[in-house]
């Protein structure tokens, strides 16, 4: 077999990659359980029938077949076909409802998983990647205060990201479609989704084509379609915002229950991350699956990746014909903005190799010393692997620093740090490295 | 929608059993890493052409195709096309040959996925589940001490299970097959794969039966056929093993070397984990795939699932057109092993969420104080959420004791153990819960 080449679409990493990955993937999950969010996995595959739902998407999916079945001539693909799943949402609501007499309610999980989306590859973009969410899905109702909490949450697993690693930090979009809904109805306009949809093209087509779009299109007078804008057009890092609404004089008791809600989202995650959350009345997040709150994140610096976390609230997330299950939730697009952090190197990890300690071996006869003395160092926690080979000092110490293990033991009872060069006497039982070189972590450019 | 029904073959865990899970995999994560075993991920799916290489298992291959590709009628399944790897072995080889620029050698790595295969699913045995693998792999040498190594990490690993979690112990079964294809070529036989696919269906037809085909088929004499059985028959815990071969009074090199590698995996295994490995002379693990040690592992009074972690030595796992990469590693069956102890309740969770204290409110407009407790405990570790509603106190305890959650916080400076009932005084900036409460852990049957 000659060399493979990498499949486009599907990143892989490399070791040093991948420990930038595990030690930012083990501060999301800290933070989500911290906050008592417990952990859940679904299996990939789920019936298209489920993934199909949400219309649009079905052309992204991946169907699944056993090749058998396929050889026998299933032919076409059927309701209990499998596909892999897109995103987190779709699967978790199965789950809801599958396992809702074994779950207590307000259920909160977190979930982190890959997901898989047959779209072209680009920037940002890829068929597989991998997805942090947290959710809290209530039965038949869920406080609007978890709209602030998973805000709040996600806020402070990425400001730990920023803080501890050098993640660039975030600015967290947030809208609430009660707002919207209300203040359309407000002006007396019957088809609000109608609105929604054109007005989210602001950012693509400016005000004015949006204008014309809404009287044009949904013949609304000019004065109407302005007031639309004047809506969408409000943004601010605080609760200021309501004032610029009620300024537009719209009156809806839908609108005052958005702009109640919206506020308390801005409220705590002002508190909780000053400066990384915003009001921004445009943001709409697609048409018909979110009912309240809404949630757009930007990476400083990589605004043209797109959201890397995004969600909202959905009244009806799972309907099993007698309870309904509403949510909210997040998505942390852990691959979309890992890669190209990576790919900068904006992040890097510290060494290749979990391997603090590389225990020297003089001649094979003495390996199964060498191997004591590497099980002396394990059993205080020191990650340590025993040279492969008996050769020159200086190679073992080639083979240690090419991977950027730390220190070479030598014989029973001396370690050298071969960054500095210093060496010293040291008993296995006792000898402790500098806490920061026990295990490798995550260096800034 | 209705209730959903589970999907036969595809295990899912609900948050306690997760819990377990989450636990054991950090145990053996942390195992390897000590070992200087470093984590890789690769992509869920290989070309088709990749996956069929090794010929038998093909009819349980996943097929994926987008949606869209298979409308326009793609048909038949061509060689650009993907499937699910069903095992982490063949991705593993993929991405040394891959990535091998960028890998230094021996490259030890570790990798736990979920792998799929379309069997038919029983007890043991399922179309998703999670495998926790290590290998080493060197450029065209790899020294039979990692044979030895890979051995003794797992047993190490498995030990943990026992000794932390309560997980039966384990017996790991040793062969090598250099020397039972030395013994069958100082017999004079030819073709010894031929007579090692009769020999492993000893355990199956048992030492009669096998006699017949080794005479019928192969031609062998009644004496020879003996011969070979008498080698399957031997298995100590110990290198007594070589001194009964050498009684057999078959000489050849390969005999030899096998027997040296295979006294040296046990020596060193036997001295890790006394009384959980054993050199048994029947084991065969499939027939072309293998060069050297093969390890098959049961768990006590589990025989029955088959081999919960397997592996062996390939000469060349993978070879670009210039360069083998022969290695030697392992596969532990994680939802194999853990599937029957979860429904058996051999390992269960402490509690079924993270969270270690609830803080209680007496009314909506004191949840801003409620939330400020529990940001003071979070920042000291200690995983907190505030209860979602403001009901009777009793209400909020059973919220809590439903979820196994042990503390609940009063106003600004009272905690109570709900188990003991015991109600102390306490400061939010220095309280600290008993170290087996702060997270939940496994808890024995």
């Amino acid at each position: 077999m000659s060399r493979p080449k990498p499949l486009s679409g599907f990143p892989e990493f490399l070791p040093a990659a991948r420990i930038v990955e595990q030690r930012v993937l083990a501060a999301l999950a800290d933070t989500f359980e911290l906050h008592g969010f417990g952990s859940i996995e679904t299996r990939a595959l789920e019936p298209m029938a489920q993934l199909a739902r949400k219309g649009e998407i079905d052309k992204e999916i991946y169907v699944v077949r056993r090749l058998q079945a396929e050889r026998h001539g299933a032919g076409q693909a059927d309701r209990d076909e499998l596909g892999l799943h897109f995103d987190l949402t779709v699967p978790f609501a199965r789950y809801v409802l599958e396992h809702s007499g074994h779950l207590t309610f307000p259920f909160r999980r977190y979930q982190i998983q890959k997901v898989w989306r047959g779209e072209r590859p680009q920037e940002g973009r890829y068929r597989e990647f991998l997805q942090a969410d947290i959710d809290v899905v209530g039965q038949d109702v869920l406080a609007a205060h978890h709209d602030v909490e998973v805000a709040r949450v996600i806020l402070e697993a990425l400001e730990r990201l920023h803080t501890e690693f050098g993640v660039p930090p975030v600015l967290m979009r947030v809208n609430n479609r009660k707002l919207a809904e209300g203040f359309y109805r407000g002006l007396g306009i019957e088809d609000h989704l109608a609105v929604l949809q054109r007005v989210d093209k602001l950012d693509k087509v400016g005000p004015d084509a949006v204008a014309g779009l809404l009287t044009r299109e949904l013949g609304l007078t000019d004065v109407v379609a302005r007031q639309c804008l004047q809506l969408a057009t409000i943004a601010a890092p605080d609760e200021s915002f309501v004032e610029r609404v009620r300024g537009l004089g719209v009156q809806h008791d839908l609108l005052d229950e958005g702009l109640a809600e919206l506020a308390a989202v801005l409220r705590a995650g002002a508190s909780a991350a000053p400066g990384r959350i915003v009001a921004d009345l445009k943001i709409a997040r697609g048409l018909d699956y979110y009912t309240g709150t809404v949630y757009e994140t930007e990476l400083a610096g990589y605004e043209h990746l797109g959201s890397i976390c995004s969600g909202g609230r959905y009244d009806s997330l799972a309907f099993d014909g007698r309870t309904t299950y509403p949510g909210v939730g997040l998505s942390i697009g852990v691959t979309r903005m890992l890669v190209p952090l990576l790919a900068k190197g904006t992040l890097a990890a510290s060494r290749s190799v979990p391997t603090c300690v590389l225990v020297a071996i003089d001649a094979e006869e003495t390996r199964d010393e060498a191997d004591g003395i590497a099980a002396r160092l394990r059993a205080r926690g020191i990650p340590t692997e025993v040279a492969p080979k008996a050769d020159r000092f200086g190679k073992q110490i080639r083979y240690a620093d090419r991977r950027g293990i730390p220190f070479v033991w030598f014989g029973s009872n001396e370690v050298k740090d071969i960054r500095s060069g210093a060496q010293q006497a040291a008993d296995p039982d006792e000898w402790l490295p500098p806490a920061d070189d026990l295990r490798p972590s995550i260096v800034r450019a």
